[in-house]
């Protein structure tokens, strides 16, 4: 049964997106089913779901058990109950189907629904996301109770969007059924054995396949095969999750779809679930006030560009953020005053539709009684928390034209899943801290320091509207990536990689021959160097670069060590005994260029070096003269630019927008909307 | 079988527990069947235990092979020998039962026998304490090998006290007759699954349970779960410890029993089992010379203290203690001359009624072999340790009337194991270091170094006997126990809270409504915030305070953001955002008052702060003008004070009592012994 | 089956031996059968070899399911052209055995040759030396194909040296097969039950074994058994090489046969071993330029002689290195110019007979694609490393009379892997960092900074020709080890032993009575202290003493406290409350004198100890004023000294041979010849 839903076809577009796609929304999780003994507390939820100004509520998401008391005895009487009770307060429901917590019965009367270890025992039932993604009686009772949903809710007014699941991860089952499928996905990505052997360079220490049964995935010295492995675990949670679909998608042609995405860092290729639901949607949970917060302020706008890559530019949903603190990070702090206002203008200035929060009312027992929400245990409306509530309300509803503003950006920064995986497996000359996702924010930051708006970019699509394309790291280079960025340069792009890029084909194997690049690049790779995290290496830029680039860097993790062909040389080393090869060079070809950072050179060098590019590519920020932790962002319909001035320190900083200084509080945001004209 | 004696009554106090009581005792473990084909080594033993005064002996703790080398062969000639020896030399026996390390043959013929991990594989036999405590078979054998040990030595004229086992812990088995075990516990306490359901909150993320077979103790989202296993497991302990006292109750009704506690950490209630033992034994082992000593020494008082409360002042017997070195710690250093004596004598002050050591003799192989002993594998009685034992006997047989002084303390410290394993288990917005244990020591230290006598009492406990109750960190709070105290104040006692109090009950459900103390507090607790290892908030007092506090404070940890209502506020914070509101209260109510420490303070904060509230009390020191690391600490009789006066510094300390200076050297100790009339 | 072969008597050395040590040798493992697919890379690989003067390449490594594609159908084509293309290259082949990596058909066929871990699971088929070692059906097919390897390629004029396997390891199987199989070696050494019982001094925590079945090797309270264990896994192993060897010895009596050796921390008695293997040889990873290059340089150098010791100075072959980086460990950065022939000729300086690397050329894929290689990825001759490897194809060949120098030590230091074992099993007052190895390092450090040759020895062989012999840490000393040393010392030899020497038995049971050294050493030792990482304590030489030693040192770690009988102290402690004790003691006991180091002194006065020691025994340094970092090590024939100066450091240096200053430059080696005549 299973990977059959993988080569469905696009389908038409839900009819109810457009509606979707019209407004902003706000709203969040609502556990109603934990408080059915309360009704004073019910009733009070939705007197303050009205103050708050909620429009959109995600339902039933851990609900199986009270849907699906006993094993085919369903009872939707309260689901029935609540989804009167939001339409009949003018709000919306997202509602959730319940597999992402099964019931104790369903995993005691079907042991093969829990994941199996690789030692071949099964994981004892507890927790939530804990069933086995290709057990044919789970998919049988998802299928099941899905139907039913979508059957019953089908024509209710409040019925907004379908919340497949919640928060997908990727964790492995190593059951039989988990294993022939993952052969069958091989046979099909590979035609045979040989073919599997081939690309897993299976010769080396006699690793050789004979029969299918032979592959296990539990072998770290095959990288091929924990590569591909991966991607199998992450396509069997699109199989799963298009399973989950198929009778929403029959009953409910007309609701939109989607499922709640996380931080890039769960195994998943987003970019290619990313195709198989409607709206993009996501969970995000920054560490305010923790870190530096101008550093979580970045890396969280590039999470957002990110989710908002997704759909190329399509806006996303903040369908999780805690109004307050949570209660699973290491520490969370109390947001200090006006933090949520500036946290949901953060992700609407990146690109959302609607601010969610988890959770709307803190529940009284479990595992997150104490993490924060709109309604804590204590207080009701009368909390700090609820009152920004309040306020991040009132600007969603201030500004309803938003919701049909996109993103202008020229510059594409790259990440790509699986480059991040293999680099993962990759053993090198360094084994710790290779920092991928890492260095993509480092370059991002360049940009994001300066107002200049980038778009996170999927290695796989179409480069040709960007100016400036970055692709750090890019390890993992098809043939057919590096094809497509050899013509976005000779088409008239400018091309930006790093050291450790294109040393690997998808399969993890290394390019036979000259890198595929290395015309592009006009260089050479002939050795390179690593650092320890006490050691330093230095660049220096060369007189009278066509860059204009001057003074020097300390740099460190790897240098290229590159012996130019065709290129100009733009900086070299100063120290070690490469201390006078190249580091930074730049190579004319076609109508572009492509520029190689050999070595990871420090923030500074790296803000002067995008600094002179961007001046010289035609790239200018939205606003000059920012101070530090001032982040501008905009959005723009043909006739309206939202500018988005957010500062993320604790001291007023004073900004100048047409010519007139303005301060900006702690944590404070402005929203200019300006008349636009776009040609 | 199991559980069928936790209802057991009260009994008869056993005849000799009188006898055992009017003494002071000196021993240690004694490992003579190690050595029966050394006769020489055995006499020697004899001949130096009367050298060292000793007159309790720890035997037969790790027998069982000994004992019954083959199943259902006893061989008692050697331990008959032995405790004829012991008699023979004035010596008294502390008769330990086999069933802390059982033969190999046991493990082997019934594989049962053994622990099962969660994923239902038996634990191989290794180490000690690896049984299955609700086995029938085990349960049966160590039945009847009590029950001959009984009969046997039940008029011998050596036995002292049965020593039940040995450091019983809670290393938890997941076999199907504990999982039913502990089924049947939650019936009994809950009555049906309805009432599990409820207490553990199960709707959060559908873990209701439909049969009592789905309930499986591993589950770490389910709080209340794991609270009610560790809670099972500890009475599961107590269970097998009434189960092996039953014979020798029956047998031996004269004869005292014991078992031998360890630092409060490893699991056990033990102000439950305390209601089953006649006296408290511990096996203390601070880490003198490898931190600093004047906080080992701190720490190690409050853990006397807490084993003194286990029964509400009878004194326990320090039944282990290393004469030098241990060989299980990362770091054990030699003892500095006078250490011996020292850490003696800090037991005695604080209630001991012997001193025992582990071990008499270094063993030839095993783990142990390494560990300090009074007679080590080389020097027999010319060694420094051997001459500091012989001055320890000494001291012990000098002052016989010690043996019925108590301490008469009018302070109570709360430590609570059901809250020490609820906040273990408890998501919060700061996931490490709760520090319960550390907190409660904080608290005590204000008065270990004012020397003020403190009891550490019971949750459960009647309080009317103190002047002043604290009660740091008390997030599990019953309604019944929140009823004592608040009657406490109503009545005139003193109160102090601090943050993180009060917000469960025992099933960790959040209380509704109003916290159970908000009256008796006089204020709200509004939002609560964290700081990590590196951040650090301020408090400040208010002007004019009634408790005449001055100063400011460095805070961590948490911060409780309070609303006064009643209450007056004692000290404010003094930075972030929150810089004005309450972080110190106090509020009048009944006869009494209650404060609240919404913050971790700093120690001079927390010293001043109860250096005020104890002179506002009347509460004395017994000596004034400590110097840093000297201990004063007290026991008296209707006639007689014994003040113990302590210095754990390597400096020579001047101190002065009843207006004569006196120096204590190095790791010296003094005891005066007054006249005095107790009203 | 098993260890039929470990009673095997001393056979005749193969005839091909002589020619093998006749010569110096260079070359690489060199991954033939990955690359059949790319014919022009094969041809390039041969032109290649002859360029960088390779006359020995390591094949065949990991061919085994290359050469038995399918269980039962053999393929030798490809190795019999390889074979032959080395021969008409005038290159030999170290032809190695398969059984390092089997094919995965033989685990699914046949589950019972992987190993079995403690709770009974068979460990999946993955990366390589994973088999179970006393698998009968493993051992057929090991059998099998080292037959037909052995007869097609007996009379190959390329076949130069057996290479059995590869990297043996000793990760145990807990299968019943092995344990069976412990039992049985447990018997063999004990006699019976009792015996083990005795020696395992199983009364400690009732640990009486009553049947053989069960002893189970998973007691970490249990030394005596773990450190049987660690025995007979090291026994099992080389059982298992002498069942590989058997048919090689039996069809190819002339060739030679070894297996490669690693450092001396993978679990095997490479003294026991190396008694069965023909030449030793070892793969040597040292982290040039991650850690202080002299450090690492003075290691490498420990180690080298260490594999020069296992068969009594004999030649050793550096089968294994790297000529660039590595892929696996933390860091591995680009070696420095010069630095692979400086590593080179350090290990000739050592005792090389030659010089391989690992690898000739990168794989495409797998796990060590990114380790170094003479060929890499890319560029071919046209790379520094090739032409550094090319440096010392011509150091090789230009100095053929080296073959026959051996190295002149009068300084023996004494490396036991059972006290290893033992010591870091042992539980003692400090759990961490007993350093057994590092301790030894740093009494080599003394003698490698002065250009005075050392041998590294076993504890169990004559020690007569050796001045001074030094025990560093010889925690476990058997008597005979310890009347051998005693022997060595009343003919005239000197004895250094420190702290913690002679603590127990071969069985892990303390020495009763007097300690063994007791009369060598001439003082009783009474008590032992530790210091922790932030502790130091302080010795102090006693005025005029007779090794005229002077000043003060830190001293760490561990401290004796030394009662002297006879012996003279040369230093005291000067700091704790054992502040006059004894720390340096020298004995004069018949005709020699036995020096002991109480605590772990600093380096200056360590190296200070041994200046003052070495010229009272008359044991000069080859070239005096070495400065720091650059090493002076010599070989020699009967009538040439090839004295080897070399700078590891990356600065040069000056040096003054023969009265004439000469220039080191950085990394820089330099091979003086001279006649000499040796008496």
């Amino acid at each position: 049964m299973t990977m059959r839903f993988l080569r469905y076809h696009r389908r038409m577009q839900p009819q109810n997106l457009t509606e979707l796609l019209s407004r902003l929304w706000h709203g969040a999780d609502y556990n109603y089913e934990q408080w059915l003994e309360f009704p004073d507390v019910l009733h009070e939820d939705f007197r303050l779901m009205n103050l708050a100004h909620c429009t959109a509520m995600s339902v039933g998401i851990f609900s199986w058990a009270k849907l699906e008391p006993r094993e085919g005895q369903y009872d939707f009487r309260w689901l029935d109950a609540l989804m009167d009770d939001l339409h009949g307060h003018g709000i919306r429901a997202i509602l959730a189907t319940p597999s992402a917590a099964h019931p104790a019965w369903l995993s005691a009367r079907v042991p093969e629904v829990q994941r199996m270890n690789h030692l071949g025992q099964r994981e004892p039932h507890r927790g939530r996301q804990n069933f086995c993604r290709t057990s044919p009686v789970f998919r049988e009772k998802v299928t099941a109770i899905n139907t039913l949903l979508a059957d019953r809710y089908k024509d209710h007014p409040a019925l907004l969007l379908w919340h497949v699941s919640n928060e997908y991860g990727s964790t492995v089952c190593y059951c039989p059924t988990c294993l022939a499928d993952f052969r069958r996905w091989l046979a099909a990505r590979y035609g045979d054995l040989d073919g599997v052997n081939r690309a897993w360079w299976t010769t080396f220490w006699s690793h050789t396949y004979t029969d299918w049964d032979e592959i296990d995935p539990v072998d770290p010295s095959n990288n091929g095969l924990l590569l591909d492995w991966q991607r199998y675990n992450s396509d069997q949670v699109l199989d799963f999750y298009r399973m989950e679909c198929a009778p929403l998608r029959q009953l409910t042609p007309h609701i939109p779809l989607t499922t709640n995405f996380m931080r890039p860092d769960v195994g998943l290729d987003y970019w290619k679930i990313a195709e198989h639901i409607d709206i993009v949607c996501w969970d995000s949970y920054p560490e305010w006030h923790v870190h530096d917060d101008v550093q979580t302020a970045c890396e969280t706008a590039f999470y957002h560009d990110l989710h908002r890559g997704y759909k190329q530019g399509q806006p996303f949903y903040l369908l999780e953020s805690s109004p307050s603190q949570t209660n699973w990070q290491p520490l969370s702090r109390l947001k200090r005053p006006g933090m949520v206002k500036l946290a949901s203008a953060q992700a609407l200035a990146h690109g959302a539709m609607g601010v969610n929060y988890f959770q709307w009312r803190q529940s009284r027992g479990g595992e997150e009684k104490f993490h924060g929400a709109v309604v804590a245990h204590r207080g009701g409306e009368n909390t700090r928390t609820f009152r920004e509530v309040v306020e991040v309300g009132e600007m969603l509803a201030g500004m309803p034209a938003l919701a049909a503003a996109r993103t202008p950006a020229r510059v594409g920064i790259i990440y790509d899943f699986e480059n991040e995986w293999a680099l993962g497996l990759a053993h090198l000359p360094r084994k710790v801290n290779k920092e991928y996702q890492a260095t993509c924010i480092e370059h991002y930051t360049a940009f994001w320091r300066r107002g200049i708006p980038v778009d996170v970019i999927n290695a796989r699509q179409d480069f040709s509207k960007y100016a400036l394309v970055i692709a750090p790291m890019l390890y993992l280079l098809s043939e057919e990536t590096a094809t497509r960025l050899t013509e976005f340069v000779r088409a008239g792009g400018t091309l930006v990689t790093t050291y450790m890029t294109g040393w690997v084909n998808e399969s993890d194997l290394t390019h036979l021959g000259a890198s595929p690049l290395e015309a592009v690049w006009g260089f050479k790779l002939v050795e390179y160097d690593t650092f320890g995290a006490d050691q330093a290496g230095q660049v220096m830029c060369t007189a009278g670069n066509t860059l204009d680039l001057i003074g020097s860097a300390r740099c460190g993790r790897f240098a290229d060590l590159l012996e130019p062909t065709t290129a100009e040389v733009l900086a070299v080393y100063a120290r070690d005994f490469y201390g006078t090869q190249a580091a930074l060079t730049v190579n004319a070809y076609g109508q572009g260029k492509a520029y190689h950072l050999g070595t990871q050179v420090d923030e500074p060098f790296l803000g002067a070096f995008y600094e002179k590019l961007t001046r010289a590519l035609g790239l200018f920020p939205l606003l000059t003269g920012l101070p530090h932790g001032v982040s501008a962002q905009a959005r723009q319909t043909e006739r309206q630019q939202f500018l988005f001035l957010m500062n993320f320190t604790n001291q007023t900083q004073t900004i100048s927008v047409e010519e007139t200084a303005t301060d900006l509080p702690p944590y404070g945001v402005r929203i200019v909307v300006k008349d636009v004209e776009i040609i």
